[in-house]
């Protein structure tokens, strides 16, 4: 079986550079130990290994189809709910009181990317993990009792139900109605939604959708959004009965064909039942919620797509042997291997360290949401703020580097890379929706720098700050790693000062100005970020081989991880350069531009 | 109908940019003017908009198949290599002694650009144009007279044969083997090729393979590489006869699905004949001028598939009305549409800038194969060094800056460009295969650095700088562009001294440590050149102001221009600072890696 994650790095970022150990120590995840997290991520794997990976490339080519109204699916999509249910994973991160596990998120996140890694298709059921995580935090006892059993079983779907024709990136305009019946808690829904990721299939018996609608009369605007529970089925008195949901249909993506996306409509024939969660008018508050699972959840599926691809071609390149050293003029000397060439190399290191970066960040962002679960109250506060400003970058980063990196994975196979003998060209089609779902890249740009960087007087920056500035430290003890730290203390001055240059100008010159290049500012935040990630494991690494690792493989292991950060630094962090002259141009030709230009 | 190809841009760089008026004043293309000019871009449009672009999407979806030996293509695929025949397109650009219309250059591409930019499936056609282009220039007569007709007219199908499993991109490596038969020039032909485009199929009555094989006893290496002509069926006494080609099967490409790549066997049975072209052990030289013609020719696939995104998305941008500009704060106001937001103006110039950037370059390049063609000694022999400079980044840079140009217009549309009901997701699958094809972006890397920028002691190099020099005497001259001809003799300067310290560098530190980051130095190459190429552009666009246009339409054209050029100063040129740094770092960790830490 081709290789598609390294075990070997995950325990290494949950060990060696995270401390997952010390998590273990909270009452909350007592539960857990350096043991449990081994056995927990060995069973993702063999779950993986068995029931997601062979079928990886077959879910794709028998793809899911719509005839009829009804949605059919690979007939291995049920086992494989079944098999990721059965683990417990669906309700693995929810507390024990709900019928959780109440397992640490970063082990969580550890055994998600592992079975996004796979395939793909292991959305179906963490999209159902988090439906059931916003019922469990804020619906109703009754509404618990009656839909998280079955969901936690992979019986029933969950799914997120935002967007609809006219409003997708801009929630605002949402539509869809919900009038109040007779029976409290209880209203008609209509509506239409659209691009709604497992929104109806035939692996489940139920679809349960966490759908967005604006009760009759709520203020316009996003503070007149509401959030209900909207069952296929509704249970009446022990049946399920139709709660007229159909699907209108789903779409023919480029990839990820196996995991369908419906238009769904609401309540055509006034007979669809909503079930409201919390309270009226904080549907968007509650939302966020699940939405910044799920920005996390892309990302993982975006690093273990790269992941998957990364491994293909690293095989390859040690396999398939062309052409030979620039230096050699001989023509009967024998090709040496791929791997040999420079600019091979160069297209493997460039995967690994935006793939392994990625990663480190997801890995990262996850401890910050076991400390802001488990953590003391300031400890908590902190590590919320973190996770809140890291977001954008741990959704957007892996999203916008994964389509890179496999697209150099093809590149680096040249042909064969383009030609469906090797998934590459699979995980090429599947991976570029990423940058989409859950917000495009310019909508978390919009986020991390209008919204992130300055909220609560710039406090979740100045605690990124001291985080960053912690590595530093600790990276400028040793020789190979002292350089990279000194010139990430350079990149983390600057971009400072490029933020509250940026914010200073916005004040003056409006909001259009300020936010215009946000999409690069994300970018280069992201590569300041993962830069620090990367200082992060060379020091771990560099940790470890200073005690002498005799075991060759685990020799190398820490070696590439060096190798890897140089790269990063010295190939990747580079490209703040060309961003920050971009950014300090004040004189935006896209605000100022008159569209009829534009031909 | 939806615009895929602006021909008021191809006018203007004919026209206006590159003066093709004066071309025609040349004895060998006395035949043409500017009406002439006019009159054949209209006709390939005009082919293109009826017999092209309706069939574009719909030979996606029913793909040419593979059974039972035999390749079948969509009905279409005849109809529109006869509408390109009957136009004389396939012979346009060749000697009228052999049939052909003697066309310039820079015109026919401007015509295949738009075949292209209609539906990739034109390739056959061309594909047969280059193949008789050899057999013209180094053919003997009697090759001439058997093959060139039934080429011209698009019954016969014309491929360049040279990968072979264990050569890709060594050619050296080859291995089909040519054993001399008692009728001299007529030799059996026996080996595999791969991945040969246009290779087999059932719209054309034959197929005529220019194919790259060893005479036995021939030197090692490239220096012992002769050229055929070996045909599918063999012309024999007025008959056609089985030539023992067999086609063992196509590859299941991500894209491009209409326009098949094979697998073929020659001589299986031992009965292979195939003719040789020219003279023993010359046939890479006489390949390399097919493989030239045939990289601007993947140059301007390229480009005209990223223009035809271009356009889906500014249609789109232009009537998709979604959310409000950041100082709107009134949920009531009404969305503007999207093509208002900085964001997507900064997606659309991307798209813009990058794909007619790469358009005039590619005009350029055709007009110096016209200089080198027409010019006197001293013209057509500093046209042909510039051509030999800038064909690999004619090749490279569209290839490789139309991958991100379509994933932009993807991103542009949001979840809708990722669906099938636009075109976009099959422009991404298809274009993804031109930075692989014709030798991959790192062989062109090579090649620019290796080979071109050296040679003759650098006179490509001068002249080039010459031209550039040229431009910014003449951009200096109006305020609208005096800005950015300081910038680019600024990073021509640069340029140069990067490019000398590259090369005493590698005097000292040999050949691996020159060549190793060929490839970031082909894009630091690249965005110098389209950076006088949009110079040139916005000089011509000012010229054109200066009259005071009073069209509307014409005076918005010219403004694009100069928004364009502006955008690409502004936010592609400074990428160049990211580059510079990482290739004056000469401690090339590429170089100095052991391959067991790339794990």
């Amino acid at each position: 079986m081709n290789q598609y994650i390294s075990h070997r790095n995950l325990r290494f970022l949950l060990y060696e550079v995270l401390g997952t150990d010390k998590l273990c120590q909270h009452d909350a995840y007592a539960d857990y130990n350096h043991e449990a997290f081994d056995m927990a991520l060995d069973a993702a794997k063999q779950i993986s290994d068995t029931q997601l990976f062979p079928f990886y490339v077959e879910m794709d080519r028998k793809k899911a189809i719509f005839d009829n109204g009804k949605v059919t699916t690979h007939p291995q999509l049920k086992v494989l709910i079944q098999s990721i249910a059965e683990g417990g994973w669906i309700a693995a991160a929810l507390p024990t009181e709900v019928g959780g596990l109440q397992m640490p998120h970063v082990l969580c996140n550890a055994a998600l990317l592992t079975f996004y890694a796979a395939n793909v298709n292991a959305c179906y059921p963490f999209l159902t993990k988090g439906a059931a995580n916003l019922i469990s935090s804020f619906g109703s006892q009754a509404l618990k009792d009656t839909y998280l059993p079955a969901m936690f079983d992979g019986s029933w779907q969950g799914t997120m139900a935002l967007t609809e024709p006219q409003a997708g990136s801009s929630l605002t305009d949402i539509l869809t109605s919900a009038e109040p019946t007779d029976t409290e808690g209880v209203y008609k829904i209509e509506g239409q939604k659209i691009f709604i990721s497992g929104g109806d299939h035939d692996a489940v018996d139920n679809v349960v959708h966490l759908c967005l609608a604006r009760i009759k009369g709520a203020p316009a605007g996003t503070k007149g959004i509401s959030l209900f529970v909207v069952p296929k089925f509704r249970p009446e008195n022990g049946d399920l009965v139709q709660n007229n949901v159909t699907c209108a249909g789903i779409y023919g993506k480029m990839g990820q064909k196996g995991y369908i996306a419906a238009h769904l409509m609401f309540g055509e024939q006034g007979d669809c039942l909503g079930y409201l969660v919390g309270e009226p008018h904080k549907g968007l508050p509650y939302m966020f919620q699940m939405m910044n699972e799920a920005r996390i959840g892309t990302g993982l599926v975006a690093a273990g797509q790269a992941s998957a691809a990364y491994y293909t071609s690293l095989k390859y390149a040690k396999e398939r042997p062309q052409g030979r050293m620039p230096s050699s003029k001989n023509p009967l000397d024998p090709p040496v291997l791929i791997v040999e060439h420079a600019d091979v190399r160069r297209m493997l290191l460039f995967q690994k360290a935006t793939t392994e970066g990625g990663i480190a960040l997801l890995m990262q962002c996850s401890f910050y949401a076991d400390l802001a679960h488990v953590g003391n109250e300031e400890e908590a506060a902190n590590a919320h703020l973190l996770l809140e400003l890291l977001t954008p970058i741990a959704k957007s980063y892996p999203s916008e580097l994964g389509i890179q990196s496999v697209s150099t994975a093809i590149q680096t196979l040249g042909g064969a890379g383009y030609c469906d003998d090797y998934p590459l060209e699979l995980l090429y089609r599947d991976i570029r929706v990423n940058a989409i779902y859950e917000g495009t890249t310019g909508i978390h740009g919009l986020d991390i720098l209008g919204r992130k960087v300055s909220m609560l007087n710039g406090k979740a920056f100045i605690l990124f700050t001291n985080e960053v500035n912690a590595a530093i430290t600790e990276g400028a003890k040793s020789d190979r790693t002292a350089v990279f730290a000194q010139q990430l203390g350079e990149k983390m001055t600057e971009l400072t000062t490029l933020t509250q240059k940026i914010l200073v100008n916005g004040r003056e010159k409006g909001a259009e100005v300020m936010l215009a290049d946000a999409t690069l500012y994300l970018d280069y935040f992201g590569l300041v970020v993962i830069a620090w990630q990367w200082l992060k494991q060379g020091i771990a690494a560099e940790k470890a081989l200073a005690q002498n690792v005799d075991i060759e493989d685990e020799k190398q292991f820490y070696e590439s991880k060096i190798v890897a950060m140089r790269y990063f630094f010295e190939y990747e962090l580079p490209k703040t350069n060309a961003l920050n002259g971009q950014l300090l141009n004040f004189d935006k030709l896209t605000v100022s531009l008159d569209s009829t230009v534009l031909v």
